[in-house]
């Protein structure tokens, strides 16, 4: 027999196909490279500094000059960029339904480490702490200019989750829109404040502390849980304890802190799941609209096990066949 | 330099991103069979129909038995339903924010053809209006059910697209529930109507006939259009010219135009990206809310050529690399 569960945030529903079910064990998907993924060619090794737009900026060795070897993160513009600087973000209305506009905004490469082979999961904690640093530095570089709005801030580790290339990279994209994505999960969240006086996400966690079975992990500051209504095997949140709606607040320890519980989060997937593609995804709240009592930034990590069809495409009710709670207790004990 | 446009329909928007533009020949993707597939072992097959569970109707040869050959369209429930009869659709409130019910609804498979290997974009026109008169039969039947909300007709062709089988098969699923998706569109298009006294889907197609551009056929009574602000390229919308939100209003006549537009296109698509991976989705009003003045049923052809990443999944706004009106154009001269 399989269930629905209601996704309090979104207002979806998901099934969970006991039916259908698979053990989390089941799930064993090694890592697919990019098609034309090759290290020689590779424009973020090392010694290819003149191979990429110069750097915004990098964490590099002292007397080292910017775009040489000598840096352990570096960030960049993206050479093939979704957006880019336009100054204008001018609604054209070719009438009141067919509304466009230019494509402006900014988008950069986090370089998490001169290395090809490595990866998040298996670097030591004081590197994935320099690429956490990098993030929030240019996060809030990008949340105080007046023309964005929004930023998306993401990770495509292997073929599957959309990477074209394997060398361990970020990607930060600032928006001159609000994604409407980002607004219907602040609505709910809004909607519940002021029904209840308490942030959602604040309860959530609550509950997840509460019923223990969907935890995967714990620090001082952060949770990391398996989502209750889950649209995909192995959604994993991971979120501050403390309210929080705006990311370029978090302080120089809680971000030490944060790369230390996605490093361990990492991990856990890469035994659990024998090195899953996955994409990685901070939600956090329009840069101009700071401080929101109901809403509250979250990371999500989503490993690319499973397939999209049909079914999702018509009516957004996913169809997951890991009961959430298996999956906590499976990346508990890997 | 890339653009962003509006989805007036979900209010999203996407980025059609010409500096990373692909030309649409450049996709050509012959469709992947799924790893586990064999003609041997397939249950949907001629002759195997004891390998399924008993049909719910098949047209067929007079005189021939059910459950037997001689049928040249088979509706059987799915093996592996994600949802079943469970006659409860009571919400259970652990507390306040997780809730969840049994996975209660209907799951069936419309078998398109007795041969394994034929595809609807190469059936004659007849079998593909059999096919269509198989979904309206059952539409019908399963609309009729007062305990379930909403209906999803859909199909995937090939590995990329989800299926699991190759033999042609389209699914429909009854749920007690509406998605709110679907609740979403409805939602936008009550907006408009409220605002401009009609709907917004007549008006879209009254555009799409001005401009001309983003069409790729026509018929008397449905038009195929390119999207605007297809998330995805060579997102195609299928349309009935005429006002309608119920799927189960259409007439016999209506059905067979519609399944030689759909074969026609689908036919377009396999020639033009070289048989791709892809999702067909009906999309239409919940089953008891009849008749509305401010929705409109489509049906869209999703190929599965491009790959989502933690761009789209963090952001809900898609990077699109083809120019609707260049997908139009491709596929007209297809």
């Amino acid at each position: 027999m399989s269930e629905f569960r209601y996704n309090v945030l979104t207002k979806d529903w998901v099934i969970i196909a006991t039916e259908r079910a698979k053990r989390p064990e089941d799930f064993k998907a090694r890592s697919a490279a990019p098609a034309s993924d090759s290290k020689e060619k590779c424009p973020f090794c090392k010694g290819k500094e003149d191979k990429t737009p110069p750097e915004i900026f990098a964490y590099r060795e002292v007397g080292t000059a910017p775009n040489t070897p000598g840096w352990w993160v570096r960030v960049i513009p993206n050479q093939f960029p979704a957006l880019s600087k336009e100054n204008d973000n001018d609604r054209k209305r070719v009438n009141d339904v067919l509304v466009s506009m230019k494509g402006n905004g900014i988008h950069d490469v986090i370089i998490e480490s001169p290395d090809h082979n490595q990866m998040m999961a298996m670097m030591d904690q004081k590197q994935v702490e320099e690429i956490f640093f990098a993030y929030r530095q240019r996060y809030i570089e990008l949340s105080e200019l007046p023309e964005y709005e929004s930023i998306i801030l993401f990770k495509n580790h292997g073929a599957g989750a959309g990477t074209s290339l394997s060398h361990p990279h970020s990607q930060i994209v600032a928006m001159p829109i609000t994604p409407m994505m980002m607004r219907r999960k602040i609505q709910a969240g809004e909607e519940y404040f002021d029904q209840n006086g308490k942030c959602l996400y604040c309860h959530l966690i609550e509950i997840e502390k509460e019923q223990k079975e969907r935890i995967v992990m714990e620090s001082d500051n952060f949770i990391v849980f398996e989502f209750f209504s889950s649209n995909v095997p192995f959604d994993t949140v991971v979120i501050p304890k403390w309210h929080s709606s705006s990311f370029e607040n978090i302080t120089a320890n809680q971000c030490r802190e944060l790369a230390g519980v996605i490093r361990l989060t990492l991990k856990k997937l890469y035994t659990a799941l024998n090195n899953p593609d996955f994409n990685m995804v901070l939600y956090a709240s329009p840069t101009h609209e700071k401080d929101l009592e109901y809403y509250h930034w979250h990371i999500k990590i989503f490993p690319r096990i499973s397939n999209v069809a049909g079914f999702e495409m018509g009516s957004g009710v996913y169809i997951n066949t890991v009961i959430p709670e298996a999956a906590a207790k499976y990346l508990r004990e890997a």
